[in-house]
């Protein structure tokens, strides 16, 4: 009975990066859909990846709350099983924060390219790390790795800060660019909303590893909006 | 045994409704500090509710997870406990969204009274329904009312859709606005995903007592933003 527990946490792990793999695409194609304003790749964000992780979602809370019912888990089997409750909603919200970037795509595509943001990249680049290395935390239990996952969340305010104020200054001096500024600033807030669900994973590893709850002691994740 | 669980969980629910009366007290008053530009009403927000709703939250999860390890819970029970480990979360996100808007305060204080905007008391009033309509339905094990709530988020979407629409038009026209119009528009989109989250709760109420999981299907959160 216990190998078998331990190999169902095992399987059930192995599901959880595999819809991790699935929204890290989700985010990878809609910045780059946007980088280079491809509608196709936008599109197949929308269609095929995002309905496939809140499948996934759907399933793996069902095994999760399957498995608190019958193997009566202790201690850091309960909290693997109550961080993955959490870490798949985390997971789920992060593939509709990439529809909404998919979305933003075909408006910007409907206008002129808009002004290149400088710092966009950037903050897209430590946005995918951030996922990536809170879904590596997981799977390798490393409560180092997931502790830097946390700090980098202040980086990627700080960018997101950057870019509001460049963005905001270009709207006074030009309003006829005030719907494509906008839209814009709405992409930088789903990165970093992002960010936001990735230091979420994180928190929730320690917790797991640890025993240790680091939410509302490391981190603010208040943002302007 | 039995009898002192039904007991256990009847407490817990209590307290799950006593961290929704905070919730409540810290969307009413933000909203309240930014039509009466009033700031030590949002202070009390940011500085007093918050802290204690994030406090409940960790005491919440602690107790549930406590109970889901002594009492291996099945079906009904199960299902309650897992939605009360989801509902504190989207309650103290409902707490992090409120300090945001109460924290737009002092930024609109500090400029000129902006243009009153005609749909955002309304949208105000509609959250706030939401948010109580999803509390009332978890105390009442009320489902109809919980699927009032998830209608009634296609309302405030739309409300502020018309909200967004006005402010764009007013900061093209009228370009030293912008900042002002950014602020307003940041806190409409507080409030919508004030209403996402009492969506999520009354989706979870939904779960607890039909054993249905109606993410996904009755609804699509993805906004712009």
């Amino acid at each position: 009975m216990r190998k078998h527990f331990v190999e169902e946490l095992e399987d059930l792990k192995q599901r959880v990066m595999y819809m991790g793999g699935m929204v890290e695409t989700a985010v990878h194609r809609s910045v780059h859909a946007l980088i280079d304003r491809d509608q196709s790749l936008a599109d197949s964000v929308i269609r095929e990846i995002e309905p496939e992780i809140n499948a996934l979602e759907l399933q793996l809370d069902q095994d999760c709350l399957r498995l608190l019912a019958l193997q009566q888990p202790m201690a850091v089997d309960l909290r693997f099983l109550a961080a993955v409750l959490r870490i798949t909603n985390d997971l789920e919200r992060i593939g509709d924060l990439a529809v909404n970037i998919a979305q933003a795509v075909g408006r910007l595509l409907a206008n002129p390219t808009p002004r290149p943001l400088v710092d966009f990249p950037l903050m897209a680049e430590r946005t995918k790390w951030m996922v990536r290395a809170a879904l590596d935390a997981l799977f390798r239990r490393d409560v180092a790795l997931a502790r830097q996952v946390l700090i980098t969340d202040d980086e990627v305010d700080a960018l997101r800060d950057q870019i509001f104020r460049d963005i905001i200054q270009h709207m006074i001096q030009a309003p006829d660019t005030v719907e494509r500024g906008l839209s814009q600033i709405f992409v930088a807030r789903n990165l970093e909303r992002i960010a936001d669900h990735a230091t979420n994973v994180a928190e929730d590893v320690i917790f797991w590893v640890e025993g240790v709850d680091v939410r509302h002691h490391t981190h603010d994740h208040a943002g302007q909006s």
